[in-house]
């Protein structure tokens, strides 16, 4: 994997999302993780109660960006089929809007879902492009791991869009389906030239964001100040249980 | 699993070994190791200098046992066919020494490889039963990982001898080997009515150390003073990530 957003040296990256319902509560959550000093901070806009609201979305990622010291902010709208939260919005909408954030400088990065229309996800692939933004393509599953050729397809897929990152990440039912996620991320990065992202949900999958990087997973999502997703662990222990592993690993910090 | 060795609630044990070439190296060992407390204690033998003076080899064996604060010893002389030292006993003359250690109150636990003799791993099962003591049989591969049916043939023949343990360590040779090794682990717990302990060794499968007991591996060895195989971690280094790990996890501490 060759890739200009991430530093092989620091891999696993480590993301804190942020999930603030307003402007007052995403500046205090910035300020308890902010100090924790993530590597990427994910804005998990469908959070946002005046999502309809673009002025104020727009003036709430300024605030985020004066008040993160410089920490890449990654602007994700996450859909309710996907573990979001419902929001007014309609497709178009989000597209407009991710669209108005690309053209801002305060967000290094954007996600968008997989499960997309095709011209919806060409439309944010032209829009980040342009304006120098990272896009991670995602696919998310809460009911299952599916099996190793099903998720590997949906990788492959966020290659085929032009995708700079493809992350999947998926509810293990079994311990078994730890090992499969594991697995398949090692498969990935043999099979892509962008950077893979693979998470094992669930406090079954917990170990999968401690030692995915080894399978070549470039980012793990800690908890700063508040979880966004089953399964995530504090950013101390999780930076904590990574340096150890490395050390023991023998993998330089 | 059924056990009286293990109890259920503290899994996974952590033994970390002990390897002195003489009986004043070793209490100075096991002064630093019992502060330790490990659940279990392995005296590797075959480091053992004098080991042909059976009489000095219980004369230890009955120092190890007045210094280790009642915790249980397992008696090991590793094979140099299995990563130990090179000794001038004979197989018989070994055999012979862990009856004599059998029949004593110093040890809780044996090792003996399934490699041995049938006549000679039944000797040791008899005496090892007769007198009390649990009985861990070994197999041990410092040259790759096998395929998953080979691993588990070797551990179904473990409870075949009737076994109270079995023991499969084996190296990782890519990342892959650390995955089919906790899979393996996983089906075996389902085949066996005995307790499984698997390792995979070496930096690249240190993880394996933290995270076995997931996959129904019963104990990990740790490094308390010396290091007995390679990519054994600090006892206090992985009782914090298997701490954490259960956190995580949910399992109760």
């Amino acid at each position: 994997m060759k890739s200009r957003w991430f530093n092989e040296e620091k891999l696993p990256y480590i993301c804190t999302p942020l999930i603030g319902r307003n402007t007052d509560e995403l500046i205090g959550e910035l300020t308890s993780i902010v100090s924790k000093k993530p590597d990427v901070i994910e804005w998990r806009v469908d959070f946002y109660e005046n999502i309809a609201d673009f002025n104020e979305v727009l003036a709430a990622a300024q605030a985020i960006y004066e008040n993160s010291d410089g920490i890449p902010i990654l602007f994700t709208i996450r859909s309710d089929r996907e573990g979001g939260e419902s929001i007014s919005l309609s497709e178009e909408d989000k597209v407009e809007l991710i669209s108005e954030l690309c053209k801002s400088r305060f967000i290094a990065m954007v996600d968008y879902e997989l499960s997309n229309e095709p011209s919806n996800i060409q439309r944010v692939r032209e829009v980040s492009r342009e304006y120098g933004k990272a896009l991670v393509m995602s696919y998310h599953n809460f009911g299952c791991t599916p099996k190793k050729p099903e998720i590997l397809k949906q990788i492959l897929l966020a290659e085929f869009y032009g995708a700079d990152v493809a992350k999947a990440s998926v509810m293990p039912v079994d311990k078994q389906d730890v090992l499969t996620l594991l697995e398949v991320t090692r498969e990935a990065v043999d099979m892509l030239t962008i950077p893979v992202l693979t998470i094992s949900m669930g406090a079954l999958g917990s170990m999968s964001r401690v030692m995915g990087w080894m399978y070549g997973s470039v980012m793990t999502f800690a908890v700063g100040a508040n979880s966004s997703a089953p399964g995530q662990i504090p950013i101390e222990d999780l930076r904590s249980m990574i340096g150890m592993a490395k050390r023991f690993a023998g993998v330089k910090e």
